[in-house]
């Protein structure tokens, strides 16, 4: 988690939203990192965790992230959970919940719903209120930068 | 629909599930066309609808796709359809119905959730029978190919 918290702050210091993702290998090294590249790439689906289970597979040379613990800062969005379905990932561990936009424990509840074919295990509100502390800090900076 | 059709069938001859999809601009003019490439890419979120909405995004030189229509040959599931609301997509227009792995009109139904930022505009079933038919000849292909 210390890892992926490095990767948020870096995002924050490039204006982005800061969260952060890694994803470990089934024998625990670290085979990707990435942070949200929303604003750096025009992309609203690139996504801290969208971002690091496309590397670990390109890194792990298969489709497939079996075995594989994807740790991140903030409680993931209804896209990226449903990618994790998609990827096949077998363990995801989240910082901060995230009730307005989560997907895991909020929301449609991805994993919980009848119709999903792969269900990760789920181990969240990791470090919360460090995790959450960084993005309360940015929003508060952008308010006061923005003037809202 | 005729050019998400012909996508479709682009990435059935690839070995792909065929599933294609458009942009189209507020004006109407085609800015995007992508088919699925999960297999080409090695990239379980290589869907027709995300790969198309990132090059509209990318045509336009912006991060929304207010105003824009995606058309897609196959209902989206929970991932695009989260996606969707992400890039404020205007309308999505939809050939056959997934009742196994759709997210729009099935499962999570993920415009419908209470905490939904965003809601394009929905037209499902268009052309239903001749784009369930691709899905269906491709998966009898498959099916003969691999002995199942």
């Amino acid at each position: 988690m210390e890892l992926a918290l490095a990767a948020a702050h870096e995002a924050a210091s490039r204006g982005e939203v800061p969260v952060g993702a890694v994803v470990l290998a089934p024998d625990g090294r670290v085979i990707a990192r990435a942070s949200n590249e929303v604003e750096a790439r025009q992309d609203p689906s690139a996504h801290a965790e969208i971002l690091a289970m496309r590397a670990a597979t390109a890194a792990l040379g298969t489709r497939s992230l079996a075995g594989c613990t994807l740790v991140v800062t903030l409680e993931p969005c209804p896209m990226c959970a449903s990618a994790m379905v998609h990827f096949r990932l077998g363990r995801v561990i989240f910082g901060a919940y995230d009730p307005k936009g989560g997907g895991v424990d909020h929301g449609p509840r991805i994993f919980e719903q009848p119709a999903c074919l792969h269900r990760p295990e789920v181990i969240g509100g990791v470090c919360e209120q460090e995790n959450a502390r960084i993005l309360k800090d940015f929003f508060i900076t952008l308010r006061e930068t923005r003037d809202f």
